[in-house]
């Protein structure tokens, strides 16, 4: 039985780790603190993992805390720039047994779907992104499908693979999406979606197609739970989920 | 029994006609005539309709003498302006009892997802368009795409629909598409593919897709056939399989 | 403006056909009434239309008040047998101004999915239906898909055409789904998925693919502000949200 | 430069690598042999890999022929038993500098697809399978989903994942498909398709869906090309193109 805190329990997605944790069998809910409680309470209950999903003005003094004291982290609060995370690995150099997970997007299906396509995007002459989302989203591409593209490109570069094949000559420029790097980014905005992505890759007489939908904003739950029941033993800082998924 | 001809029965695509014919149960092939053939042969044969895959330069001709023949005609040969299309109404007016099909598309698939798109259009809040091709077509989008969302756009107005929501302001300009009449279009070129067209509408809490997908260029064969069988029954000009459909 | 009333308001599904109708410009909420309330309520308010999603023991009550009182109804709640349908049709033959539409789906998405499957099936020699579900759905097939499959039966029957082909000789019985009138359907049962349909049909060459999703439990909203904005024109018992999709 | 050879060179398949191996820049065509031509031919070409599309009966003397040449072969032909991939890995110990590749399967697509499935499997509470084909197929499932499902149902085992979850209780038995070691597999045929498989995965809040198309019969060449740059590199024996990929 693994003892988890959960830190900003009173949020959206707070309320649902706590709801998730308490589901689990290996799991028991050592503490939960919201805003102005003390993090002491962790101490007294034997808390060994932290999950954090708070603020980026709360999140640093949370962390200095919980690796002065032992106790393991998973964070998904945003903010972290590249100072914060050397900040945070100076912390865990003086706390070697310490792990703390720090990631973008816990969501798994999200972050194998980038990966794979990126595996994969060595083996097809194309590719391209399509992403879909509802229509209140206010950028496009999204940050999700900008970086899909981005690894994708890496992995052409890498493998050696010239353009994608196009022989479009007459084309208008109005549609939504973007260029990146070389891969055609493509933007749906339609009511009742909620976020989607599709990469296709296609060579001589054949297509692969890797999908992810997101169909509620719980997606994040499996992968923080994943997070949790791993970082004891994977001490020191760990960024994005990708190093759990074992690919 | 039908007596079904073949024009251009030496192309590509008249061979196919041919095996079409050869192949049904209530169709018999009373004659295939190729370039420089005299088009009497049908009248010793006693064919009732012709199917004609020539050339534009070939098919006014071919299309006066069958008329004044008293011979149906399946034409999906291009070409045709409104001009040409009222000369070959002045030859129908003179011969009342036959009936001439001229359609720019004979994919059955490909038009029940237009009309089924143009129906839809009007209870849905969004509509976009994906139309997916090979990387050798040159232009982008599609003329199918392109038809499709003026289609769309038509019916969103005789609704009373405004624009379709969208927030997006952080937006790049190089994906492949169009917006036509306010409905984007999205253009996919992916070795690999043959033609393909998606269109998705969305409303609160549900979307409806409807696609269509050319896997190859026989697509054409049922709704030659579905022309043959029913042109008898519609004197005059028919331009389209749309009235076929009976949708 | 239209005076709408709301039965069932303390619901799930009452409290969001409230606030719809109070969204909308052209609806103003007349009243809202839940269980044990008196219907009167709706007299003293001016209603001109009562949306009732309630309970079968409760319906035929409500519905003997309203039609009695000239107040036009859109109805959601389940159990009409074809007794309480002609019971129902009983009372407005007495009440000759007033619109009953009584329907078992108001997601226009399912429904046209449903008639387009219907419309298309003629013109393609094979089809097969998938629905999709999360997996606490303790019926396979859906009734939605099971109805889908009987309405393509039909519309082959009358098309005169045969048994879709199928050479499989090889074949196991233990996945999820049932064959209707000769129709296959596939039941998938998948964790992270609310309700989706997918309707495949193929012909030489070519195939059309229909299919639903319903993303969140809203969905029905839509259709139901439909039937509130068109059901004084329909005067009589209209059942289905079909004969106002004017297809 | 290599110099590459193709047995079985006036067979559909044989042909097809004809024509890729003379347009591929880095690979020169040594030679084709047919039925009843001799081997030798290929020793006065200088050929350093030949590609064996034949059949069962000869694939055995040319293997041996070829190992004992030292020239490398990749070997599309069918039939292979445990004996006789133990034959010729006795014949590669002797010449221990030769690669031999035989796979049952080329498309790089169908093979990540499988290889995916498999990896995603262990990070989600769901997962089935829908394999779809032309109508003119004997066997459902298709082989390929037959071991994708075995493949999935190891992972998951490995993974010490329970049953899938599945509430069903009232179902029909008449779909086609099969239950290959717990996983659902739904046959789907239908005229106008060719070969496809897509591979659903869900859980709390999200799906991943890998699909994968083959539209014509050439999908195996990309495969069959990446054997032949990369066997020279991999003495002994490999046994399917997945240690190729560098997954």
């Amino acid at each position: 039985m693994l003892n988890v805190g959960v830190l900003g329990a009173g949020g959206k997605v707070g309320r649902a780790m706590v709801e998730a944790v308490e589901a689990a069998d290996d799991l028991a809910l050592a503490g939960k603190v919201d805003v102005g409680a003390p993090l002491t309470d962790f101490l007294d209950a034997g808390t060994q993992v932290v999950i954090d999903f708070t603020h980026p003005d709360a999140v640093m003094d949370n962390l200095k805390f919980l690796v002065d004291n032992g106790i393991h982290a998973v964070v998904g609060t945003t903010g972290f720039t590249d100072d914060r995370l050397d900040t945070v690995r100076g912390w865990l150099a003086d706390n070697p047994g310490v792990g703390v997970l720090i990631a973008p997007n816990f969501a798994i299906g999200a972050v194998l779907c980038m990966q794979f396509a990126a595996q994969a995007a060595r083996y097809f002459d194309s590719v391209e992104v399509i992403e879909l989302h509802h229509p209140h989203k206010a950028d496009a591409p999204s940050g999700t499908a900008y970086r899909t593209a981005e690894l994708i490109a890496e992995a052409r570069e890498a493998a050696g693979l010239g353009k994608v094949p196009d022989a479009t000559t007459a084309e208008f420029d109005r549609a939504r999406g973007a260029r990146v790097d070389g891969v055609r980014v493509h933007s749906i905005r339609l009511a009742g979606l909620v976020a989607h992505q599709e990469v296709l890759l296609g060579t001589q007489g054949e297509t692969l197609t890797i999908r992810h939908d997101s169909l509620d904003r719980s997606s994040f739950v499996p992968g923080v739970l994943l997070g949790v029941r791993n970082i004891s033993d994977r001490p020191g800082l760990t960024v994005g989920i990708e190093p759990l998924l074992d690919l």
